[in-house]
C-alpha cells in the first residue's frame, strides 16, 4: 500500500504545512471544541473513530503532551496503549529501533512518539513507508529539533485570540526566553512563512538568542524579524507574545542558572506596558517567568491554549483519518444550546 | 463557573457527608451491583458517562484502590488516563502543585488523586474553586489524614450486611488494629455520627491506640466507645469487628514490630466466640491479622467489601456528574433475570 | 460458582489443547481478521464485549505481548487496567499472591499474566478455582515453562500459510536456535501432536538443543523428530523454519556469546535453499538470526505472524466468553469490500 504525496499522513515537520491545511485544521479545531460543549456532542465525537487504536510511545518524560495526545483520542474514541518507560520495553532484549517500531505498527494505527534525540519520528516515517501496512507517524517532540503539534496548537490560539482583529496576518509577535533550546518557538517560526506582514520580535540574554538557521529560515521567507534584550522598550508594540522557560534540562555547566530571568519576565509590572488587546502564551510548564498573578488578566490565554492543545490533537487526528468531512457535515446548531451546567 | 455549595462536587473529608447523602450512595450503589449482573445492564451502565474522561493520579504506591477507580471508571464508560510514576512527570521540570493540578484539569472531567502527603487533596479542590473549569477531585487517599471513598464503601458493606437486622443504627462495632495511624478507620469514625445508637469497640494496642482527636470528635458527637486491649472478652457483644493491618510503612523505628499480633487476629478460636450473624470486615491489604482459613466463614464479609468498593466508586462518580437520576429512574425488573452462567 | 470441566476458562497449558479446539479457534481468526479490514466490521467486533473488563499483570517486562493483548481486548471493547511495574504494587505491604490475585479478579473479568517465575498463573487459576466468583487466567509467558498464546498464533500462521496445501497435516517442519530455552518452540512442540504425519527437525548448537522432556514428549505421542547442527543440508526439506533468537537473559555464565550464531541463521544464502513455497517464521524480538534483508521475500511471514498473535488473542477471548457463536453467525459477505483505503 502506498500513500499519496499529497496525503495529511506523518506528522513530522511543521515547514511542509501550508496555510489552506492550517485554515482547515483552525477550523476543524472549532468544531471540535464547539460539539465538546454538551454530552450530546461529545458522545458523537467519540463516534467518529471507535475503530482505531493508537499507540503513546514516549521515551522522553513528558506530562502534558502525553496527557494532551490521550485524551485527544478519547474524545473520538481512539483507544490507546502507552509504553512511557524504554526500561519495560522489550529493546532491553536488543531489539533495532526499525523492528520496535514496525512491531508497534502491527497492532495499532497510528503512533504517537516523543522521544529525547531528535530525527527519531523522521526515521519512524521513513520506515512505515517501506512496509506493506504503514501506519501514521506523529512527532509528539523530537530532541531540540521541532514539536509539530505544539506549533499547530499556537497557531490556533493565536488566530483565535486575534480573531477580532483580523488573525495572525499583519500582527508584530514576540518570542521571549531560551530561544536558542526551545523547540515549541523554532516550530512556531516556521508555520509564520503561511501569514502575511507578520513582524518577529526576539527577546532573549545573548547566550541564549535564537539559532541561526532559523533566522536564516525567516530572511529566505522574507519575514521580517528584530532581536533585543530589552523587554520594556518592546512590549508596547507587541500584539502577542510568546513566552518560554529556561530549558535547564539541556544544561551542560549550569549556564540557565546565570541569567538574570527577571529581565525575561512577566509580572504586572510588564502588564501595564502591554497593549489592551494584546495576548500572553506560553507552551507550560512554567518557571518564575510568568508571574501566576498575572493569570487573573484577560490577555493571559496560556492555560487556553493548554486545553486547545486537546482540540487542535483530535482535528489532526480527524484529518489523517479522513473522517473531518463527517464533523464538518453536521449542523452545529444542535450543539450550541448549554447541555449541562458544571464540569 | 461556580460550584453551588450544596451540590456534591468535590469528595474530600467524611465529616462533610449526611445521612441522606449516605443512604442516596447506598441505593445507587445497590443498583449498579444489579445492573452489572448481566451483560444487558452492564452495557446500560456504560452508556452514562462515555462523554466524560477521568484522570488517576497516584503518586503514593496502590494496587487496589487503583484499580478499583479505574474500574468503577470502566464500568461507566468513563474513559482514563493515569499518572503513578511522579518521576515521568513534568514536575521534574520544576512545575509548581499548582500548575500541574490545572494542566491535568485542562484534559478530563475530574481528578482522583492519591497521595503520600496529607492535604492535598483538599489544597488541589481549593484550587479548582479558584479558576474558570474546575473539575471534582476525589481524596483516594491522602496521607493518613482521610480516605472518603474508602468510609462510604465501608458503610455501604456494614448496612448491606447487617440489612435483615436494621442496618447499622443501634449496633456495636469493634475496630481493632493499628488504629492509631489507619486512615480508613478515622473516616469511618467520622461518618459514624449519622447513624443512631451506634457504639464503638477500639481494640488495640496501647502504643496503637486511637487518636484522641477522634475520641473528641466521638464525644462531640455523642457516640459512645471504649477502649480495650482484650479481644476475646470483646468478641461476643460485636455486631460486626472490622480489623486493620498494622501500618509499618509508617514505622520510625521498627514499632510495629514490637506488637504481639497474635492477640489482635482473627482465626478460627476467635471465629467461635462470635455471634452467628456478626460480621467480620478488613479494607486489605492483610498481613497476618486474619487467618486465611477465615475466608470460608459466612461472616467473613471482606472480599465483598473489596467489591462493594468499585461498585461505591460508580455510584459516587454518577452522583458527581449528576446522572444517578437516570439510573433510578430505570425498571430494573428486566435486568435481575440471570444473564450469562460464567465470567 | 463452578466452571464445567469441558468449559474453554483458563488458558494455561498448550498439552490440554484438542484438534477440533484449534480448528475452532484458527476459524474464529480468519473471521476476526476478515471483519477488522472495514470500519463497519471494527465497529462490529467493538460491540461484541463492551460489558467486560481485563486486567493485564506483567511483572515480566514485555513489549510485544502486552501490546498484543491490550490491544486484542481493545479490538473487542473490552477496558483494560495495567500492572506492568511490581514496585508500584501493594505487595510492597506484603500481601501475598493469593489476595493479591483474588483482588484483581474482583475488579474485572479476566486476568492475563505475564511472570518470570514458572508455574505462577497455573497457580493463579487453582486459585480462581476455590473462590466463589473465579474469572479465567490467560498465561501470557510463566518464566521458562509455557506461552501457551503463542503457541496458538504459531499454529494459525503455519495452517494459514500452509492453506493452499493442506494446512499442518504432513509437513516437514525446522526448529531453530536456543531450543534449550525457548518457551515458544516448548510450547509449539507440545501442540503437534494434534497433527498427522508432521516431522520436526530441531536445528540448534549442542549446548542449546531441545530438553529430554520434549522429545520424550514427542516420542510418546509418535511423533518423529530428528537433530541436527547442519542448517544448509537440513533447508531444502523444510516446509516451514521456525526460527528462535539465543534467550540470553537466561545465561548464568555468558554462554550465549559463544555460539557461532552465523551457522543458524537465515540470510540471502540460505534462503537460496529452501523450498519455493516454503516459509519461514520467527516469533521475534530478533537479534541476528534473521537478516533485515530477508523481510522482503514472499516466504518470510513473521510479521504477519506478529500480527497473527492480535487476531488469535482476540479469538481466545471470544471464546472464553462464548461470544464466538455471534461472530461466526455473521454474514461476512457485507464486509469484505474495502473500507477506507489508507490506515
Amino acid at each position: 500500500m502506498s500513500v499519496p504525496a499529497d496525503r495529511f499522513f506523518h506528522v513530522i515537520d511543521p515547514r511542509t504545512f501550508d496555510r489552506q491545511l492550517l485554515d482547515e485544521l483552525c477550523e476543524i479545531t472549532s468544531r471540535v471544541r464547539t460539539l465538546a460543549k454538551s454530552p450530546e456532542g461529545a458522545r458523537l465525537l467519540q463516534m467518529l473513530l471507535p475503530d482505531r487504536r493508537a499507540m503513546l510511545y514516549f521515551t522522553q518524560p513528558s506530562t502534558r503532551t502525553f496527557l494532551s495526545f490521550n485524551n485527544a483520542c478519547h474524545v473520538l474514541g481512539i483507544r490507546t496503549s502507552e509504553i512511557r518507560d524504554p526500561a519495560i520495553s522489550s529493546e532491553v532484549k536488543g531489539e533495532s529501533f526499525a523492528d520496535s517500531i514496525r512491531t508497534f505498527s502491527s497492532y495499532v494505527d497510528v503512533i504517537v512518539m516523543r522521544t529525547p534525540e531528535p530525527g527519531r519520528a523522521a526515521e519512524a516515517a521513513r520506515l512505515m513507508d517501506m512496509i506493506p501496512r504503514p501506519v501514521p507517524i506523529i512527532n509528539a517532540g523530537s530532541g531540540q529539533d521541532q514539536h509539530p503539534t505544539q506549533a499547530l496548537l499556537d497557531i490556533y490560539t493565536l488566530e483565535r485570540s486575534l480573531e477580532g482583529r483580523g488573525g495572525i496576518d499583519g500582527k508584530v509577535i514576540g518570542l521571549m526566553g531560551d530561544l536558542r533550546r526551545g523547540r515549541t518557538v523554532r516550530s512556531l517560526c516556521h508555520l509564520m512563512r503561511n501569514y502575511a506582514d507578520v513582524r518577529l520580535v526576539f527577546i532573549a540574554p545573548e547566550s541564549f538568542a535564537m539559532e541561526d538557521d532559523i533566522k536564516e529560515y525567516l530572511w529566505v521567507h522574507g519575514i521580517p524579524f528584530t532581536e533585543t534584550i530589552d523587554l520594556a522598550s518592546t512590549l508596547p508594540e507587541l500584539d502577542a507574545i510568546y513566552v518560554t522557560r529556561m530549558q535547564s534540562e539541556w544544561d551542560t555547566e549550569g549556564e540557565s542558572a546565570r541569567v538574570d530571568l527577571g529581565r525575561f519576565s512577566i509580572g504586572p509590572a510588564q502588564l501595564s506596558l502591554m497593549k489592551p488587546d494584546a495576548i500572553i502564551m506560553h507552551p507550560l510548564p512554567r518557571g518564575g517567568e510568568i508571574d501566576p498573578a498575572v493569570d487573573h488578566d484577560p490577555r493571559a490565554v496560556y492555560w487556553r491554549q493548554e486545553r486547545n492543545g486537546m482540540w487542535m490533537r483530535v482535528a489532526i487526528l480527524l484529518k489523517i483519518f479522513r473522517r473531518d468531512d463527517q464533523l464538518l457535515s453536521l449542523d452545529l446548531g444542535d450543539f450550541t444550546a448549554p447541555g449541562e451546567t458544571v464540569a
